[in-house]
């Protein structure tokens, strides 16, 4: 009975910090023999710290002493370690560390010498100190009523912060009452998704190239994806008025049966091709969502990082109620953090608002003080600025590192982002892929972000997806090398 | 056109930290116009740093002096602001403040005096310095991949430090392979729900009281809710017999349509009516799990808070392989964190892992690593230990003050969490609460809490659930008067 100590009449019980089941008579032995069985059993785990035995006996109501020698005791038979400074802990044996569990959709680099798969920040250049300050700073000075559980759509600080930036940066139109922070940019879709899904939306048109945990969580709220066309111009929304035909007539209802009902696309730079979406295009979608009712979900995963000098806005500038915008910390900063942010348009932002709340998830209020207090001091323009500089380096050098080793390969897309597109030989894509692996380099073929309903004659021509963004500093000219030998 | 800018020949674009659309001829002009127009829209807000001069100036390859002079153009016109050490700031307006949205299902504070709404811990003592000491520690210490997408199932640190800590203060028997950590109780429930409902799972026990938020997410996931009974005793989880015998002879089907496969208890502490769950019943639980193949989910949520001496155990410790045991720091440390974690039976760790990594949702890393680092240091155990102090102690003066004050009304429960159930004359609930919200004290009444389909013979007498965790230190006192004033 788990209770048995905590009825006996005298010590009650260990303390509610240190729960055992102490068996047998003599409170010495009795404590000495239950906290050996914990530690045996392993229910108290090796490097745990014991309280200590003052404290312990306070709450016992028993001599110190007792509790010092049942510890002592235990260091004797080897069970418990005592040293000066770090109290009694349970001693240390050799356990199994736990093993990692591979997360579907997202490519590990376990066993891999050099890792060159895309998506990933150099995560060796988050900047660590600058963050710390900025957490002090907002810890600081952050109301108490800012630890509670607060409101679905997050951190007003954040969003007002937010509404400054990616007005600055990006070309958004914006206020932070439309802005919800979210926990990267799958749980923003995913909330989306549902609202869409609610609102009688069957189909979601997206981009014959992409990521498929995207599309999963589309298609786990109840969606069809349809992935449009895609020529050397790039993406070609025209398809959504031809599969719009069905629903054009009834405006009240975009996304039925024949039609799609919105749009996810990546118009400053399309992953993983690497082109932005043509200007004649960018008006177009914008049309059709207009006419239809349809809404257009931004993704605009890596907007910060254009290196030429062309920064081409947001698409949601076009038409802020019917775009969507989503950002994310993830590229910019470090996929750890968890934090990403949609700009609503007003006529949605009520749905997702509720949808979020019933649910509760805030992001962690922590995070999101930090990350308003690293916006308005100018620490998030100054990490973009060094960030940009060393990707914009590394780009350069494997562009210049192709003409010299691989010249029948070249980079293709424009000077921007985490990643370049290496169009190879007919033919060739799996074979460099597992080339590569054999050699301990991890990189991604085009052919895994293909959508699955592509049409053949989408299908572009075999490539590498290469992320020069993913190895810290040290690693990168090692990985560039081995990345050469491979290729063609 | 958003491109405009950017397409023009000479100085491209003003650099992606700052995209507007400047028009007009003339360097200094043009600049000057497309600031003005973006602050005026509204696009630059408030108190928005604008890049420094020189920056700026390098960006676009003119001379500084153009890009001060514009800046100096625009605080002359009143648009801008400059000030030493705090650079060029777009200049403050008054503009609406966010209005917070109220959370579905959650009580805001908002124009009360006093709040003594239960289920929140005093936010004021959360431990600000000790928390960024721990946080500095852990961001110094974390290798670079702790940045990443990750492990579905939270840090490996957190994981660790946690299975230590609940096999010692709660007698909970797991491995850190075994802990999912989630973004809160809430998170836990939804990835639970879902799983349950995966397995053909269509209704799930509750019991007679408690949160109706809680039993909206299992709703959400398609499951039905039906209530235990609710005697003298507490919750009879004898039902749970009777329910299942359409289902007790396929011991592969459990909660097909007459039974329940799984029960959703709070035995430590039940939330509202504040009684642990008794002995017999503990056993009877776990047996009814055993016999069926059902599930026992374990809201442990503030089992850290007991102040008798008495502590009890997790339920989960009688039998890991039939309890799902939930945690959260919500009201250990606090809710904003937005950290909870799970303990799984082996059979069910696959597919809870799997759920929520195929939505991506780890939780902000860097919390989870304080939290780490913050259990392993000792910090968690002191915090625990004066936040018990200070809430034994408002209870004990609850207790006195009742004495005094108001001898009808008594408090019922075991001394233990951050609430009190005060057991009011047959009658009088609706008109206390009423009365307290006129003289701005927030109080709720137990028939809030009472789940839809509760039996009216298990329908307990009025009574206020007074959260004494709530207010900070400075007004708990104003509280308590407020309170007795308005009890019969």
């Amino acid at each position: 009975m788990v209770d048995s100590w905590a009825t006996s009449p005298s010590g009650q019980a260990l303390g509610i910090d240190l729960h055992i089941e102490p068996t047998g008579s003599g409170l010495r032995k009795g404590l000495t023999d239950a906290l050996r069985e914990a530690v045996r059993g392993g229910r108290l785990a090796p490097g745990t710290r014991l309280p200590a035995s003052r404290t312990l006996a306070v709450d016992l109501g028993i001599a110190r002493n007792t509790v010092a020698d049942a510890y002592a005791d235990l260091v004797a038979e080897g069970w418990l370690t005592a040293r000066q400074g770090s109290g009694t802990r349970v001693a240390e044996r050799p356990v199994e560390a736990p093993r990692p569990t591979p997360t579907p959709g997202r490519r590990t680099s376990g066993g891999l010498h050099y890792d060159l798969h895309p998506g990933r920040p150099d995560l060796a250049s988050f900047p660590r100190s600058e963050w710390l300050k900025a957490a002090r700073r907002a810890l600081t000075s952050a109301p108490n009523e800012a630890l509670g559980y607060g409101d679905p759509r997050g951190r007003p600080e954040l969003r007002t912060s937010l509404a400054g930036y990616l007005a600055r940066a990006r070309g958004v139109h914006t206020d932070p009452d439309r802005i919800v922070i979210c926990a990267g940019f799958h749980h923003g879709l995913m909330l989306l998704g549902d609202v869409l899904r609610r609102r009688g939306v069957q189909n979601v048109a997206v981009e014959s190239y992409g990521l498929d945990v995207h599309w999963d969580v589309l298609t786990r709220t109840g969606l069809r994806t349809r992935p449009l066309p895609f020529d050397d111009l790039g993406t070609d929304p025209g398809a959504l008025d031809d599969w719009g035909t069905g629903t054009k007539g009834s405006a009240g209802q975009p996304g039925g049966a024949a039609g799609v009902g919105a749009a996810l696309l990546a118009p400053a730079h399309q992953f993983p091709m690497g082109v932005p979406l043509h200007p004649d295009r960018r008006a177009a979608a914008v049309d059709w969502a207009r006419r239809t009712g349809g809404l257009i979900l931004e993704d605009d995963y890596d907007g910060e990082f254009r290196y030429d000098r062309q920064p081409v806005g947001a698409l949601q500038g076009l038409d802020p109620d019917r775009v969507v915008y989503l950002g994310t910390a993830s590229k910019s900063l470090a996929p750890g953090l968890r934090l990403g942010w949609m700009v609503l348009p007003a006529s949605l932002t009520q749905e997702v608002v509720e949808s979020k709340g019933s649910i509760d998830w805030s992001c962690g209020v922590l995070d999101q003080l930090t990350l308003a207090e690293f916006l308005n001091s100018g620490a998030y323009d100054r990490h973009l600025r060094g960030a940009r500089l060393r990707y914009r380096r590394r780009r350069d050098q494997l562009v210049a590192a192709l003409a010299e080793h691989a010249p029948a390969v070249h980079a293709t897309g424009i000077a921007a982002g985490l990643h370049a597109v290496l169009q190879l030989p007919p033919g060739t894509e799996q074979s460099v892929v597992r080339a590569a692996a054999w050699q301990g380099l991890g990189v991604a073929g085009l052919s895994s972000f293909r959508h699955e309903d592509t049409a053949a004659s989408d299908a572009r021509a075999d490539a590498l997806v290469v992320g020069y963004g993913t190895p810290p500093d040290h690693a990168w000219s090692g990985a560039l090398d081995a990345l050469c030998r491979v290729l063609p």
